[in-house]
């Protein structure tokens, strides 16, 4: 059984505060579990309630690693949801958290710029991984990519990949120029996307739906989806999987 | 002052049962009433509270239409949100209910197979509108598409619609069929997706995420985004984007 003492330390996780001072996290949910564990997510130990420790089969992957039991009203203290299936993973965030651009090594990345939308975000890192960007820069005022719902939106994709840098957008600004990329800051006023030409690596930048992108990016090379009908704009995560689609080496 | 009956009334909305049967629904937040105005919908009246009527402009769109004065206590029985902007709409749905598939008339159009997740739904249709298609249908067993949430992630989009059709999946086939559409359904195993060249009209199935497609339409020609990374799947408002961007005739 887990003890008293680990439950008031799954509890204080749901604070971004103690998130990134134990670089540790809480994954709730047998299919995000499992696609992290695929990832190479560094899990720690699980926590089943006896419901759900009964319905696993006895070959799982679950059975690999380290497990407590917990009971319903404890495991409701450690999450956010309604509904929980029963099963959470305590998770080590530590080689994600990186502070420094060294590790891009010129390579395609996205930076976002100010997202605050936690369901967006993890939307767009799954799409990241779905077309083999396995780096991301988030700018300071970006809401934290360990975010439950952020998490769960991005099923398992943060563990794929190899750099969740956050920055300050001046800095990233500054290595864009000095490292000669092809900047592209999706835009409602921009050149349409299908005309890109590569001619060095790319960074796409996307800015938050309510406010657009920050002054820092304002004045770099911008790019649209060519818009039909009469809506004002797309969602922002919808905007990056069309643009990555055009703009990948396929 | 909005009166009790209407308070309780407006209350009943938030059940799918008094949606359908009064074909009314309540829109909240400025941007949404603004934008759901631009696209035509049948607004009866505005309920705000006094310190959001104090902050709007004389000149502003919102002041064309009836208002109420609503108290912050009941705005909050009236809505799902935890925090409001202070205002909402009454909107009449009445021309967006349409059960049969005369009105499409050879249009391309959207089938969404299933689809309960309202926030992926709404995010569908604003897509939609973006790329000129104004035709949708939801086999029977998707969500409402007037649920708040799925209002909220449409922005607008649904006013735009000229159809949204509510039909059993084995009539949608049959309908398919008979018109002879170019019939897409998206899948993680088909034909890429760059490869499709029109012939007819087509129609776009996507399944939900944890379902995937339905039997009935499990035979059809299949098409995909080609995967470059490693996870398992993308984002269904997503794929609908991609996919949408790269059929659509520019």
């Amino acid at each position: 059984m887990i003890s008293k003492n680990q439950i008031k330390f799954l509890h204080s996780l749901l604070l971004k505060k103690n998130r990134l001072k134990h670089q540790k996290v809480i994954l709730e949910g047998q299919r995000l579990i499992e696609e992290s564990m695929r990832a190479g997510a560094n899990i720690e130990y699980l926590c089943l309630t006896e419901n759900f420790k009964n319905k696993i089969s006895s070959n799982n992957l679950l059975n690999q690693i380290e497990s407590y039991k917990i009971s319903n009203s404890d495991l409701k203290k450690v999450t956010d949801t309604k509904v929980s299936q029963g099963i959470i993973a305590l998770v080590n965030t530590k080689k994600y958290h990186k502070m420094n651009f060294d590790s891009i090594q010129n390579n395609n990345f996205v930076v976002l710029d100010g997202i605050q939308d936690p369901g967006n975000m993890g939307t767009i890192l799954r799409t990241c991984i779905w077309f083999g960007i396995d780096s991301i820069i988030l700018t300071s005022n970006c809401c934290d990519p360990f975010n439950l719902k952020c998490i769960r939106s991005g099923v398992g994709a943060h563990f794929y990949f190899k750099n969740i840098i956050i920055a300050k957008s001046n800095l990233v600004y500054d290595y864009l120029i000095e490292k000669k990329y092809d900047i592209l800051v999706a835009d409602l006023n921009g050149n349409n996307i299908s005309n890109y030409n590569k001619k060095n690596n790319w960074a796409l930048i996307l800015g938050s739906e309510p406010h657009g992108i920050s002054d820092t990016f304002k004045n770099l090379f911008k790019i649209t989806i060519p818009k039909i009908g009469k809506i004002e704009s797309l969602n922002v995560s919808v905007a990056a999987g069309i643009i990555l689609n055009e703009i990948i080496d396929k």
